[in-house]
């Protein structure tokens, strides 16, 4: 049997024991982390094979792990003798194969230097997270899908192909390059979104789209969060096909206002969109503003279109720093759950209740183009007991309320432990039984990531 | 315990034993189909619910059937005592539902019904098989891809939520209405494609998108097939993002034209692109027609814009009347086999030095934006030994070929008993195991669809 030295020759690439350093041992949710086993940074294919047949002989447990940006504290240890492959060393971007629009990469490539990349040489890899440091490993575990979803899909719809290792040390490649498949049955999804539950995946070959040759941004001002939804609606069925419908209201603007030094385009108005459109030239825009415009002529008090670049980024930047800015201010929680789009108005509504109800500040913004709303519970200056009672009660109300409109707990950042209660509730029973029976299929002995999900 | 007389109370609905027609045992591909228990005609989910349970309490195996315009073999009994489960009365479009933009089916809906009834309300359901007489729920078993793959995805890309009866008996709603999850398994893409071996599936909702407002054709004209395989990747790179790409070559045409006596409006030339483009008005069109005939403009003999819906029609109905009007001439066999989209020449090219290596007449036609062939091999007068022995060692070559080029057997057909031995060839033996173990997992008894897929 191999030693772990054996496996990864290179010291600086292996911890273990008291050598781990904190970062592995600390999350934003969970505060009493057991020591592990050790922490393993491969840089191939074959050494994640040998450290997966070593956690087997050891019978250790494993957690892959990527560029730590997730939120739902699946990538941190719970019940200690835990091997960690930190798999943020696989970051090459391995091939552009411009003949099928495909690019192969290994799952610690960060998803804003794939951006990055695949633009530089007239591409377009469309899924988004705001996070543009999390890794494109991640964004596969978790079924990643960000601002232009709207228009193009989650993470799920651009993964063509992935090498994956099974805790049992077997090597699979799931899915291919071919555009149609009627070929078995579809293994390839069933391991995108499965939060490193089933294998660890290796290498991803991406799919990727023509870069749009032009885009526009507008910032739609209304009086109230309900007009905007309205006005999303409308828009979403103006055939304009916007790749972006961003939401945010007024106070929660301000936050990234205080933090940036500058005010958002618009004096007016408590809630906002911010719409981007792509296409082949000016002149397709120009008909899909005009659209746009038409879309919400009775709802809107402002229409602006942002036609120069540095006012879009600067837009842009106010809904990207929403987050940043609210740290300043206190402790807060983010939520990502989703409805069908039809309840999204129903749904923010209701967050709005239950601030009464619980006595806790909520901030709402979100990707109002897919139901999909980041739901922000502000501790401010209650007490940690406080905090953890009034949040629990509102969470019960708030996730029985997205249950009841046909919603999930979790859009994109994944159940990880943070959300496993509310899958467990929000799911019928059938559905968890046979995802636990797929779990037993490829992870027997129940080594890869255990307790996450469900 | 029921009697199947109690679950089918309408005797016009229930077939038993020798009363079954004979439409139920023969296929195109099985010729000595043993009989079968019964045929059942259901036309609620609590009667399939029950006929389920009947077949589990007397050990019969299950054939869930659609419009039998399958090929692939994957509907006919194999074993005898078959409880044949129809479900083409069950044929309801139950909801349209403009907010969700979702579509409400029963599986035994025509795919041409849909497209009819969405149309005429002002949406699309972009999956467009050339056989308007399958059924969604046949589409949705082999994951149907057909003519506007290349823009719009497949089947699979369209159903956002499933009902579907286990052999178990037990009930399962697959997916939801919600357009973003990270919330579990993606249990629902696993039955997509399954071709009837893991559930029966009972209600389909399915996502629409808004209606393009104009549409428009252009038939690309060119040397020989070379040229047009080209053509089709500086289309696809060039922007115009085409909603069909469909090649066929002179030869084909011949067949069609005596079928519907009217030839195809190109008077030069051996290889043909169908090209069709949507947009919002005619300007965005006029604008992605530059693009196709600027892209084109090396490899093209002629580009002919269809102007009049009459004209574009008419060349549709050549590209559709291929194989009716081949019919008249021989037998055949269609494969559908797919390669990733830059091998699609080299794969064309293959097939045609087989035709002199095997003494056998081939045709293509596809769907070149996809990279999937329909090779078609022409029985012509060869004796029925000729023809197997023939056939048989040219689908070795061709599949040997398919897998070295990266390529899938069944790219929109299926696998059922026509393909298994190719799927079997072609597949990692890994994955094969791990698809047999999901089985195992949703189908103990092997009492669905048994024999066929692996």
């Amino acid at each position: 049997m191999l030693d772990l030295q054996e496996i990864i020759t290179d010291q600086v690439r292996l911890y273990i024991g008291d050598e781990v350093p904190d970062e592995y041992l600390s999350d934003q949710y969970v505060k009493d982390v057991p020591a592990v086993y050790a922490v393993a940074l491969p840089k191939t294919h074959d050494e994640v094979v040998k450290l997966v047949q070593f956690a087997k002989e050891q019978e250790l447990t494993i957690i892959a792990r990527g560029a730590n940006t997730g939120v739902a504290g699946a990538q941190v240890p719970l019940h200690g003798e835990e091997l960690i492959i930190d798999l943020k060393l696989m970051n090459r971007i391995l091939d552009l194969d411009e003949e099928t629009f495909t690019l192969t990469v290994e799952p610690g490539v960060l998803v804003g230097d794939i951006h990055q990349y695949v633009e530089s040489k007239g591409y377009f890899y469309p899924p988004d997270p705001a996070s543009k440091h999390s890794s494109i490993g991640g964004n596969v575990a978790t079924n990643a899908g960000g601002l232009r979803a709207v228009k193009y899909g989650v993470t799920r719809d651009y993964v063509r192909e992935m090498d994956v290792v099974l805790p049992s040390g077997e090597e699979l490649t799931l899915g291919s390059l071919n555009i149609k498949s009627s070929s078995g049955y579809d293994l390839l999804d069933l391991f995108i979104g499965s939060e490193g539950t089933l294998g660890i995946t290796t290498q991803i070959k991406l799919r990727l789209l023509p870069l749009p040759e032009v885009t526009q941004t507008v910032l739609i001002v209304f009086d109230n969060v309900f007009q905007a939804t309205e006005g999303t609606l409308s828009v979403l069925t103006s055939g304009a096909t916007p790749s972006e419908i961003e939401l945010f209201e007024r106070d929660a603007v301000y936050y990234a206002e205080q933090h940036l030094g500058y005010p958002l385009q618009a004096q007016q108005g408590e809630a906002f969109l911010l719409i981007e459109i792509d296409g082949n030239d000016g002149a397709e825009l120009a008909a899909r503003m005009e659209m746009i415009t038409d879309a919400v002529a009775n709802d809107a008090l402002e229409v602006i279109p942002l036609m120069k670049e540095e006012e879009a980024r600067k837009a842009e930047l106010i809904r990207d720093n929403i987050l940043i800015g609210l740290m300043e201010y206190t402790e807060y929680e983010m939520l990502d759950e989703v409805v069908p789009i039809n309840q999204f108005a129903e749904l923010i509504e209701y967050t709005k209740n239950l601030q009464e109800k619980h006595g806790l500040n909520v901030l709402n913004f979100g990707h109002a183009g897919d139901g999909n709303v980041h739901t922000i519970l502000m501790r401010d200056d209650l007490s940690e007991e406080e905090w953890e009672t009034r949040r629990a009660a509102l969470l019960d109300d708030l996730y029985r309320k997205v249950q009841d409109l046909g919603g999930l707990p979790s859009a994109e950042h994944g159940i990880g432990i943070v959300k496993k209660e509310y899958l467990d509730k929000m799911s019928a029973d059938i559905n968890l039984k046979y995802m636990r029976k797929i779990k037993e299929v490829f992870d027997p002995e129940n080594r890869l990531n255990p307790g996450k999900l469900f």
